[in-house]
């Protein structure tokens, strides 16, 4: 038999024809973060959540990063679904980069649509996707999926997980969760649902693991009431600032209810901040009062303990109203002594330096911060181990998939999984790209990869840039660049001396010397290989090569050395470009 | 009266010839890390430690920071010593770039000075510090300062603070400290040497602010073993891997008698560690029995129930123990499931990312983690608020200024002052620089400024980096750098074609299009202006603009672009450096 008479065989070496389903997360694993999942029964699949990661300081100047989506592209025609578990930007913010390529129906709930839809009109301006609104409860039927949405809480409304029933099995996928008792919405998370599903038979649960590594329980959103309550009356004669994400209505709807006891106006600041307050409010998600709701510029008009401003910058974005504030810039609001900021928040793991950084300037102004460090003025959005252990029990699946977390987060999730009796053999820990593979007759294996990984985005929502480029701006933020540029004629004689300039470069002995020494290096390279039919590279690299001999003998700089060469050739004149590999 | 007949005035406005005490921090204040307070009194000035910072993201490539030490250097004369609290980087680490500035003596206690020397001999080989060795209850007398020396316990052995009898009053600072009642090396904070100062009078309190924020007390150091006991049972059957600060001695020697009772041998790993534990080990501050420290190379001889390795890394740090073993690259350890890391550390500001991928490495690994979110395995070396009242008590001084923290941890810390009755108007906020004035008549003044900063070290201890090298840098690395090279003759006609080169840059669209238009728009530039008498500094602003223009057009990259001209004269051949500012 030759290889020409096999059967049509994917990459990852799972045949297509034999009927299997497969789960292979593209974001979402060993991150928090850009989360995205496939899940493909034969020649359909629907995709659960879009996501984008905001980048950290290894990657200066960029705006956000989403996943490789290059195996979606490859199998486009294939795509029936993207599902949405809720409106955090970790599940939604891929979209605007995700959607002119693969052009396919959303499905999510009344809210969550609602913030897909805004942020849209933002990033793709015209872009009309295809939405289909559903509610917790509801069951629907796409290809060879049926899908139940199950509520959900969470640190925002209208969050659903997923019990996605197969011709293979049954998946539960949690979406992002905890088991609140006593949610700000009363919306109650699902267990009678769960359990539902659970009895019926669940083959594999996918859990969100971001609070694996916390004991016991998540506190209950509400308790921020309380906590509200004490320190309205402890600064009862100041004017409150308060900072919180934007998202989290259960918990501006606290705030709103707190203000209105004592008798507070609420100033929305931070386009953001105004945009998803109007948005939950004409959904019904947010509850206050229109007379309580004055505009920024009137707020003059109220005593300091008459007010409450409710802004954006909890995690230090630049340019958020808190931020602007700290900074003394903000043209409505100017801090001092009359001031009490709450920062109704957790600093995400990697905006520490941005948060402390307000935070301190915020002290500066004279007001007085009320932040982590202080009260409990936060509570997560996720399940804790206790939490995690209950949905186990609950589904009872016959294989686990810990996701959504760093790696540590989903080794503590099998830990758990492990003590509530799931052999060890049944849980796979996976990596973006990874393909699980359930067929009808042997157990599941974790078998090939599909190609996955970060695409970063920078400024332009359709661009996308290469780590190589990424490893470039690394290296010359280290130690800076020296360039060292030169003409030559075709025979590679030097047309004029060399130049030679730096960017963020710092030459630690005599300058001048060092400098002398560098273009003596670089012309006697370009002097030797004259006439001697080396091409550009080969003058390239020797300069590049004496450049670095003088620095490391002067104990001097590391920095990138970028040779930048053009070259006159008789009769005609083009671009350097084109000559790149041409002897001369 | 003209003003040549004035008196001599310093720059702060303050009379050189009057009587006065100034207190100057020119680190320490705004910021966790470089150190150094100055003490006036008329001509004469003592030093009090001389530490480093270590960089964060937004400072890529550098070594550490240090105080600006313009002040010291302009009045090198007056200096008559630095006297150092204790051994830790952030109050000894400016020293190999101070003392080849201001060689003056140093004061410090046994292990102070021995930790000092190992370092000068790394940074400053053959360079031979005064040094003067005192002990906890030692006074001495330099110039007009009688210095007397208490203990105070911290995460380090052998620290001390400070109580400065001048002519015009008595100044305590504390140093770092904490009110351990149960230290392992049974050296208690002096209470009694702290009261008696308090009985004498003391005008000035200047006191460690590091946990302002947190209330209660600190938990004793001696806590650690309690932990590690219970950890060893845990993992008994496990080889363990310790990371833990290589200055902490206290905590050394804790693994090491909790080893001893397990009957495990110990390997220390990480150039820091072996150096330290061996000074520790011949100074006496630090009790292992020799029989139990093996070499880490004979390691594969123990069974892993009968090994600890303690090791460098619980800062993340890129080449230390643990960080090279979580990357498999640790030439002595393979890590694997037999094994179980303990991170005896706490996380400091800045390192989370490092220490949070190291973490995640390690259990890709395969190993077992203990750390801080597990379990009480760290405990802080700085008094929480109830100490610092305490001490406020005992020392009731006059006047305060809280040291050693950022701004947020100054004002609590101000605060506790005001709660312990502290009047506010006698409690001082400064910054780096602040001159703060004491003279016989009059209460004391905060007014005038003298230069501080940061000198960053890169590399060469003898050298500094200005901040627009780092300036650059940044900008460099949030966009790349697009570099135009172009040779002209004197008269700044185009000798060859102009080239262009990118390192880190992006061009979101069609990217030969846009190279071309980089190319016609930087040559016409140049045509544009030859002749023209035009100088190389106009014409490099020139093609700047017009790059910018096709990218701006292009809506394609905010690269920094960087032209690079040569220029050849007729009849004479010469770097371009000679030519910045001529006119062809």
């Amino acid at each position: 038999m030759t290889a020409k008479n096999s059967k049509p065989r994917r990459k990852n070496g799972i045949s297509e024809t034999k009927e299997h389903l497969s789960f292979i997360p593209l974001g979402g694993l060993g991150e928090i973060g850009k989360n995205m999942y496939v899940l493909e029964y034969n020649d359909e699949i629907i995709v659960i959540d879009s996501g984008l990661k905001f980048p950290d300081s290894e990657l200066p100047g960029i705006d956000y990063i989403v996943p490789d989506i290059s195996y979606l592209e490859e199998n486009r025609e294939k795509i029936l679904a993207i599902i949405i578990t809720h409106g955090h930007e970790d599940h939604t913010g891929g979209l605007p980069y995700v959607l002119p390529r693969l052009n396919v129906p959303i499905y999510g709930t009344q809210l969550t649509l609602g913030l897909i839809k805004n942020k849209l009109q933002d990033d793709l301006p015209g872009f009309k996707p295809k939405t289909f609104e559903v509610r917790a409860g509801d069951v629907i039927k796409i290809g060879s999926f049926t899908i139940r949405f199950i509520a959900v809480a969470h640190s925002i409304p209208d969050g659903v997980a997923l019990s996605i029933d197969t011709p293979l099995g049954r998946i539960v996928h949690t979406g992002d969760f905890k088991l609140d008792s006593t949610p700000v919405d009363g919306r109650v998370t699902e267990y009678g649902a769960f359990a539902e599903e659970g009895d019926k038979g669940v083959m594999l649960l996918c859990s969100d693991s971001t609070n694996a590594e916390r004991k016991g329980f998540t506190q209950s959103e509400r308790i921020i009431s309380g906590t509200l309550d004490q320190l309205y009356r402890t600064y009862r004669t100041k004017r409150i600032i308060i900072s919180s994400f934007a998202s989290n209505v259960h918990r501006i709807q606290q705030v709103a209810d707190v203000s209105a006891r004592f008798n507070r106006k609420l100033a929305f600041l931070g386009r953001s901040m105004i945009r998803n307050v109007e948005l939950a409010r004409e959904l019904g998600y947010l509850k206050i009062d229109s007379k309580m709701i004055i505009q920024i510029e009137e707020s003059w008009k109220y005593s300091d303990n008459q007010l409450v401003i409710v802004t954006t910058g909890s995690q230090g974005e630049p340019f958020s109203g808190l931020v602007t504030m700290s900074r003394g810039e903000n043209k409505a609001i100017d801090l001092g002594e009359h001031d009490v900021v709450f920062l109704l928040a957790s600093v995400i793991p990697g905006n520490e330096k941005l948060v402390n950084n307000t935070i301190n300037r915020l002290f500066a102004q004279g007001c007085e911060v009320v932040y982590e460090k202080d009260r409990q003025i936060h509570v997560s959005g996720h399940a804790s181990s206790e939490e995690l252990k209950i949905i186990m029990n609950i589904v009872r699946p016959q294989y686990f998939v810990p996701i959504h977390g760093e790696y540590k987060h989903m080794v503590r999730h099998s830990q758990l999984a492990q003590e509530v009796g799931i052999a060890q053999r049944n849980i796979f820990l996976m990596t973006n790209g990874d393909i699980l593979t359930f067929t009808r007759n042997s157990p599941p294996k974790k078998q090939g990869h599909v190609q996955a990984g970060a695409v970063i985005v920078d400024g332009n929502a359709a661009g996308s840039i290469k780590s190589e480029v990424m490893k470039e701006r690394r290296e010359i933020a280290e130690d800076g660049v020296l360039v060292v540029a030169a003409s030559v004629d075709d025979k590679g004689n030097l047309l004029a001396p060399v130049a030679i300039e730096t960017q963020g470069v710092f030459i630690s002995d005599d300058t001048k010397q060092v400098f002398n020494e560098l273009y003596a290096a670089s012309e006697r390279a370009i002097q030797e290989l004259a006439g001697k039919r080396a091409n550009i590279d080969t003058l390239k690299k020797t300069i590049k090569a004496r450049v670095r001999d003088v620095l490391r003998k002067r104990n001097s700089s590391f920095a990138v050395v970028l040779p930048v060469i053009s070259v006159k050739h008789s009769g005609y004149y083009d671009n350097n470009n084109f000559f790149e590999k041409d002897f001369f």
